[in-house]
């Protein structure tokens, strides 16, 4: 006989869902006695649900495929909301297994009774399911993998009461075959065909599946031969870039910047992508930023496949044979001397191995990553697509299992660090790749820019004192160290240089704590200055259009 | 002008919530600016939500009124659910302010954007509410301050969007002092004197309220005069108890155990509590734990006064001049030799000084954790009352700011421990009096139990290394110790006893990881007579009754 659980497991297999991040408890007991019975199922497990669910997320993102997460409850799948949301945003594959009590027990009201489907509706908004029967388990699964794996992809939640799982009689089901998703309209084509050659100042907007390869080559070889800039929206899920691949230009998560970007263009042609908001509200400014005289036309939806739209608008265009501007191979140079964010960038351009995997959830310290590793060797980049930040050590779990020949970096801010830092277990027990900076400034130096950009900057001692981590400030290499991670805390640039080629050259995980002082240090009330003087390592376009703006 | 914050900041302080525990981002700047407005309030901030959710919960166990937690939109609460999860089962007063988007930013579906009152609802079952405007916001927080505070507790929910925050024009509106909640009715009084004067065997089930001292002596005086038997729920939201206090058995975790505890009782009088149902559900087994033959009574509802509805039954059964049997004063001894799970208890029931607040969170670790407490000074004890694990350290950081006079104990497994590990860090910011005791036996034990009892024993390879967190073993004491907080490792009760001392006579935080072998090692397919073997520490009648059951 087959239980619910064996079912369930072989229809995960058959489906391709090969990797389940585990925090199970007692509901889940038959699922992973279960995983015994597929040889094909790697099970993972996670101290902490936010790093199941993250994991999930950045496997998902550089395998193309689900894994699974195994959730216990409502509270459970709390824990991991945060990271699911950021699936959510990025349209990741994502498969919840979110464990309940027996469906006969829920009238009880146990202590872990809650309503999983409404927590669960928040991050999986077209597929939420309590499935039932044993009979009916695989093809719930089965329909959740198909919703999970569709254009755009998406986050899925079955939920697996005890008895179901326990229950015999389970009927493995592989979900289908995924149907190919469509090119854009002839319309939608047509459309932004004439803005390109209206002879106005166009841009395409380049999102999602639109930052790969091959939809960049088709938008490079639009930009080549009609002239059009190419932005990328400002947190990618995933963006192939480096030396050989073509450069592209992102909207700066700053609106003030970003209104900047966009202000000399008179079309914005959307590909995969929305038209850019921002942030947050802040008191007196836009939030929608596209500039009033820009026309936002839509070429492709996260629904349609964005390289046959590019393709298609690329053959309109005649721009078909065109050779795209490729980024040229270029490295920064070795840093030097007492240890800044920007010269950690400056190490990582220059150091990592081609392949290399970044997650960057480094946030201000983070500034120059893009402009110090533009001419290193191809990458993929990671970013924080929903906001929610714990992403970037849980995502680097993932991709490092999605891909465990490559070299994951996960750039971390010390504000980000601490929420998910149950990730560096995970790391330790399966002997990952990966290697976690953390830009330990002893602040949530991001928020001591946004208290002056919501006009709230003069704020007295509590209210500082809720920006400042400094007391205590928490040693990272420490932290690493106790669950099993080499960390190594690093004040000079030499030093740092050193502990990157000691992990370079010992696979496994490694934690470099790099102390650097603040970022944005004496920014207040003066955060375009700033920027400005940091020009040298910004992208052209924004530079010119930032001197023109404020320059004195 | 007093904006919307500064106007709630006085709101909550004039209503008696004068801590408030912070994770702030962005849209809740203006929150923080207005810390310093008001000198009553103190903020605590927390490097990750779940830590502050928790201190929240645990701050109000002991101040019997509620604290405002500060969150950061949507997955911020998310973060947060599984501590207000267990505050919600305790019934546990406790005030969100979860910031949100400007109202008019709701639109453009930014990154962070996400339905916080779908979150919310599962935590906050009566009072989600988003404020609309800056006028409205303070009669908004005085109702949301009223249902939190009501009888029984709960979790209230204030949705605060930035502009609504910032905006001018913000009317301070203290909360109206409470009503006196109602004793039991005459009828409910009535029927429980009459199945206590039936002769049959009778128990008094006491939970919330009803264990608190005044409750207890009125309960003590009944079961002095009347004979009836005093039962605890199985995780007490806080129960008073010691040397002094009337002792009363809690109705174990265990199904199998509380069925024992039950089976000689004809009446079951519920008083704040509700009739007990197993935890989890097992196949085969019942899950509603009242015995067939047993009648369970309602003397009085959470939303009654406890100590009036008992003091009302005593009078009506003429006990209210009776002596109630207290416990008599006595200490375990101090253990000796090689560290074991019940010698850390012992050690703690030996050691700990009056007015100890004790957070029980190690599971199976702590089995004997009420036997070896039973005679010790009167003390506060603080239990897992959803099952969310990750509950101990923040609650611990809660109790210790709201009675910073009196030592905390949090007594950890090193399954949850990790789960919200970033308490250190706040224990070390605020210099909290509270020792935290790690009981390291490097795995989810009583998931091994829990594996057996569902049926699922027959784990291979993969489920077992599911429950096994041995690779790598966490080290505490430098995780302690990375985020500043004085940390040592122990394997002796010598070493144990030392730093038990230490740490009573340093003010400050302090971690001891025990390092103690699995308490249930060996329990498989056996798990009723390993209980028998540790009777002499288990409470008297369930002995008894496990005695009659079990023994060969």
């Amino acid at each position: 006989m087959t239980n619910g659980a064996q079912a369930l497991m072989k229809t995960l297999v058959d489906s391709g869902v090969e990797v389940c991040f585990t925090n199970p408890g007692t509901s889940e007991m038959h699922f992973v006695a279960a995983l015994d019975s597929e040889p094909g199922m790697r099970a993972v497990l996670a101290l902490f649900e936010g790093v199941a669910t993250g994991a999930a997320d950045g496997y998902a993102r550089m395998a193309d495929k689900p894994a699974a997460t195994l959730l216990h409850l409502g509270c459970g799948m709390g824990n991991g909301l945060a990271n699911l949301h950021n699936a959510r945003k990025g349209k990741v594959p994502v498969l919840n297994i979110v464990g309940d009590h027996a469906t006969y027990h829920v009238k009880y009201d146990a202590q872990l009774q809650s309503d999983i489907e409404t927590v669960a509706r928040n991050i999986s908004p077209s597929f939420v399911r309590t499935s039932q029967s044993t009979e009916a388990l695989c093809q719930d699964a089965a329909e959740a993998i198909t919703a999970a794996r569709g254009l755009p992809g998406q986050v899925a939640t079955l939920i697996l009461p005890a008895d179901v799982s326990w229950g015999e009689g389970g009927k493995p089901c592989a979900a289908p075959t995924q149907p190919q998703a469509p090119a854009a309209e002839d319309s939608a084509v047509k459309a932004a065909a004439e803005a390109i050659k209206s002879g106005k100042k166009t841009a395409l907007l380049l999102g999602g599946r639109a930052l790969r390869e091959p939809a960049l080559l088709e938008a490079a070889r639009i930009a080549a031969h009609n002239g059009v800039t190419l932005f990328a929206e400002t947190f990618p899920t995933r963006i192939e870039r480096g030396a050989g691949l073509p450069p592209v230009e992102r909207i700066a998560y700053l609106a003030e910047l970003a209104t900047l970007q966009l202000s000399e263009f008179d079309h914005l042609i959307l590909v995969d992508a929305k038209a850019p908001v921002s942030f947050f509200a802040y008191p007196g400014k836009q939030s929608y930023l596209v500039p009033d005289n820009c026309t936002a036309h839509t070429l492709s939806t996260p629904e349609q496949d964005a390289t046959a739209s590019l393709k298609k608008l690329a053959d309109t265009l005649g721009a078909s044979s065109a050779q795209p501007k490729l980024q040229a191979p270029g490295r920064p140079g070795l840093p030097k001397g007492k240890l800044t964010a920007e010269k950690v960038c400056r190490a990582v351009g220059e150091l990592m191995p081609e392949n290399s995997i970044i997650v960057d959830e480094a946030i201000t310290s983070g500034l120059m990553l893009n402009a110090m590793t533009a001419g290193s060797p191809r990458h993929d980049l990671i970013t924080l697509t929903g906001g929610a930040i714990g992403q970037g050590m849980p995502n680097a779990v993932g991709a490092a299992i999605a891909c465990p020949d490559r070299q994951v970096y996960a750039l971390i801010g010390d504000g980000t660090a601490m929420y998910t830092n149950q990730a560096l277990w995970t790391m330790a027990r399966e002997n990952l790749n990966v290697t976690t900076i953390i830009f330990n400034n002893a602040s949530y130096s991001i928020l001591n820019v946004e208290l002056e950009r919501v006009g709230a900057e003069e704020a007295g001692a509590k209210a500082k004192s809720q920006l400042d981590i400094s007391g205590p400030v928490t040693n990272y290499a420490l932290l690493a160290q106790s669950m099993g991670v080499h960390g190594t805390r690093v004040t000079t640039a030499e030093e740092l240089i050193k502990a990157m080629e000691y992990a370079k050259h010992n696979p496994g995980p490694h934690l470099i704590e790099a102390v650097v002082p603040e970022s944005l240090n004496g920014v207040k009330r003066k955060v375009l200055p700033w920027l400005l003087k940091s020009l040298p390592s910004l992208p052209r376009p924004l530079t010119k259009a930032l001197k023109k703006k404020i320059a004195p």
